[in-house]
């Protein structure tokens, strides 16, 4: 099987969480909305539907579980949940916990404004939360 | 059990394509994009989480042959997977279908511009298609 390695538009934006149902969980640095990336650890896949089904089901239900705890740790009026990749064909899932006092609401967060980068206290304390209510062991 | 009733925004901007796992299959009357929407006939639900394990399955499993049959359909260079419902919060799952040469592209089409109506012709024959693919029996 091919090595995957994270497209690096995807490095470069974000914090890494962790490894869950064989997808890399990823922190955006975007301070100004809790932003997670999913991403299957499979290579060449861009799409949803491309994934067999024992794949899909898992991330599926990787994606309910963390949009679930995503939104009771922010306590989020909305989730959004996303695959778009038309920027980075790379499959990868936007979980976003959205507030009506948000930068963006009630438009789309993608190309709204600029990203406003976490300070390292305040980065390292949601990450450490996020790794503990969100990673399966 | 309470009565499902679509919310009258969605109704409003789309057509009727008919049902499927136990949802409502729309298309968006804007002829930028081949765009549909999966409505879950579950009152009451705004997010993909909130669904129960049997009817994720069922939902996350058109999701995928949906947007499978629809690039197929439309030999779209990329799909646009999405559950936002930050202004109609009814759950509602967009697929669109993207070419490098639409109205928004590689941006999101949510918010971009105007819609474009389909002429009744054009949409008389897209919907016909739809339903034979998209629509198991």
């Amino acid at each position: 099987m091919q090595d995957f390695e994270l497209d690096p538009r995807l490095a470069q934006d974000t914090f890494p969480v962790g490894r869950t149902a064989g997808c890399q969980l990823l922190l955006m640095d975007d301070s100004r909305y809790p932003w997670l990336i999913l991403v299957p650890e499979i290579p060449g896949v861009t799409e949803l539907h491309e994934l067999d089904n024992t794949t899909f089901d898992q991330v599926s239900l990787a994606i309910k579980s963390i949009s679930r705890e995503l939104q009771a740790i922010t306590n989020a009026c909305k989730m959004n949940v996303a695959a778009l990749g038309n920027q980075v064909p790379m499959l990868h899932v936007h979980i976003v916990a959205r507030q009506q006092h948000d930068a963006a609401w009630p438009g789309p967060i993608w190309g709204h404004g600029e990203a406003v980068p976490y300070s390292e206290p305040q980065r390292q304390q949601l990450m450490t939360e996020l790794a503990e209510r969100l990673l399966t062991p």
